[in-house]
């Protein structure tokens, strides 16, 4: 089986690592010349609005999946004509924009911080007298590590702040006075089928996710596993979905799904019996799906700018590399360790050990 | 990191699934058109005596290794004017000769059937003579997976073997008794340091690999790890090596070693902390040797000539594929599943739940 994936970055490179072994090839579009998942597959360099590169993938593989979800609703459309398409068009089409995702929310019942779409300057004015301050203004697509969004803590910055984010259409949300961020990644098959890992807790910094723990028998699974499996059944979605949350005070507000593989999922492939890339591709390939169960008690660091020498990280122990052959840049994401561990206290030491690594102890 | 590859089969694959995440690049030299490597790097496709193409390679890459030992000592010696080559070139030309390895095995002092050269059909009456019946009489190079090898049971059988096996040098090796097959994957690196993954428990059928079950504290494990260091220690050995043995009343006798990732090792991508492919490229890299403590409980099942249903193999909980994406050919090794379970009784269903997809059971 030949899968197509749009975008060619770190979690393509993942998902044709999980899928070799399942005998699927892989194609990638991509218009980067240095795409890294290019190493394990067919790169076809173009745009993703060009058609007759799509084209071309469409009629090479069985089917096409995504690695990001602000592809273009005309990419999505164009390929349903000719190949399946994982997760659906609808699916992406809420998940890449703000209102629709957090008018999802609400409509489910599924509790989300205030929210208010924000055209104009006017419109802005008028929410922040609503929701009050402080609140975050994000823009309604293309958002991602902390891009594309402001914090409005005083009225001073809820001047021009719409011109300051482009004047494209915007969300703005009340804050929340959260204790802890959590995500839970889940998977459901073509038939329905559900699958939920344990609940993660994230550390960002400056936007970026640099921290992953995974929770043992957090008590507020359950709960969060009701909340995602509303929005897989009502999306009818395919694949892994990845959706975070604010914890607030004992309960769960929502803060965003991403209809992909997710960096803080990226413990699974050493941590979980089966590892969300492996359960997306088994999941948009309508085959049965893997355990979810977890592996001892794991966590995942990101290494942002640039990869600690390789000798240093794997002369930890208990300690995975997992290096995605980019060129290091400030904030760039370009690799990432993740720790399996027989108990808590040992993945304390390794977090801490890799920190060190990082020049963060 | 750009590693080259004499080889390109599913050893080379499952080395670069592993590589790739250390942030390695890998190049191929197979002269195979469907090397089923080549999807996960560089394909030079030239045959092994190639000095134009094994010049590009060295030229290309960091350091050569191997994915089979049957490799022209010439093409070693070539290489390694330009490369660093490892294991090295006196370490291969003793492990793919049957002679100068059972000669090494009784010069360290490590038990091994009895033996004698063989290089004409009068050396074969007068070995027969002295080491008795039944005795196996095996090509003293290029021999894998049974072929290359004759048993002899009656005087009838001694008649003419020497041309059957195309009358070239040969070995006669004594017919041991024995109760069961074992083999310990080792890996040592540039440095000396050496670790061993646990004993094997291997049961083959017409010569080819069917089952490997790790043993949980096997008592001849010391034993073993004795005789491999020896061999290890004296060929300055640089990767992994795997080392079979007979059990033979409670102790070992030396059948044959493979320099190389082998077949026995495979359970170690799941069933280990750090498996033999990654260990043997950390290893030929200079890089810490990962841990080689086992995770649970696990076996590896081979599928010879097909892969049963994609779909049913991955039905069964705690299952891994393994598919090699070769063409299927009766006899040919083109996949395998590992199990890796909490406890022995788990594993013991699930070795027959594969058997029946094997049609086995």
């Amino acid at each position: 089986m030949k899968i197509g994936v749009i975008g060619g970055g770190q979690l393509g490179r993942m998902l044709a690592l999980a899928g070799t072994p399942l005998g699927m090839n892989f194609a990638f579009l991509d218009p980067a010349p240095d795409a890294c998942a290019a190493a394990l597959g067919e790169h076809i360099r173009a745009d993703y609005g060009d058609q007759d590169h799509l084209r071309q993938l469409a009629d090479e593989v069985d089917l096409v999946t995504f690695e990001f979800e602000s592809v273009p609703a005309e990419t999505v459309a164009f390929l349903s004509q000719f190949v399946p398409v994982y997760p659906s068009a609808d699916s992406l089409r809420i998940a890449r924009d703000r209102l629709l995702e957090k008018s999802l929310f609400r409509e489910l019942g599924i509790p989300t911080p205030a929210f208010a779409d924000i055209l104009s300057q006017s419109d802005l004015d008028r929410a922040v007298a609503e929701i009050g301050l402080p609140a975050v203004l994000k823009t309604r697509t293309l958002g991602y590590d902390g891009k594309g969004q402001k914090v409005l803590r005083d009225p001073a910055d809820v001047v021009d702040a719409f011109a300051e984010l482009g004047s494209v259409p915007c969300l703005l949300e009340g804050f929340v006075p959260f204790s802890g961020e959590v995500s839970l990644v889940a998977v459901r098959g073509r038939d329905g089928e559900t699958r939920f890992y344990p609940l993660v807790h994230n550390t960002h910094e400056a936007g970026i996710l640099r921290l992953s723990v995974v929770s043992a028998d957090h008590p507020l699974q359950a709960l969060a596993e009701d909340y995602v499996g509303r929005v897989l059944e009502r999306l009818d979605y395919v694949g892994v979905l990845a959706f975070e949350f604010f914890e607030v005070e004992g309960g769960l507000k929502a803060n965003e799904i991403a209809p992909r593989v997710h960096n803080s999922g990226h413990w699974t492939i050493e941590g979980a019996e089966c590892s969300q890339f492996e359960n997306h591709l088994r999941a948009v390939a309508g085959l049965p799906l893997g355990s979810t169960a977890k592996l001892g008690e794991s966590a995942m660091l990101n290494f942002i700018g640039e990869v600690p020498p390789v000798v240093e990280v794997l002369g930890l122990d208990e300690c995975h590399l997992h290096h995605y052959g980019k060129a290091f840049k400030v904030g760039r994401k370009v690799g990432h360790a993740t720790l399996r561990c027989a108990d808590r206290a040992g993945l304390e030491r390794q977090i801490a050990a890799v920190q060190a690594l990082q020049g963060q102890s």
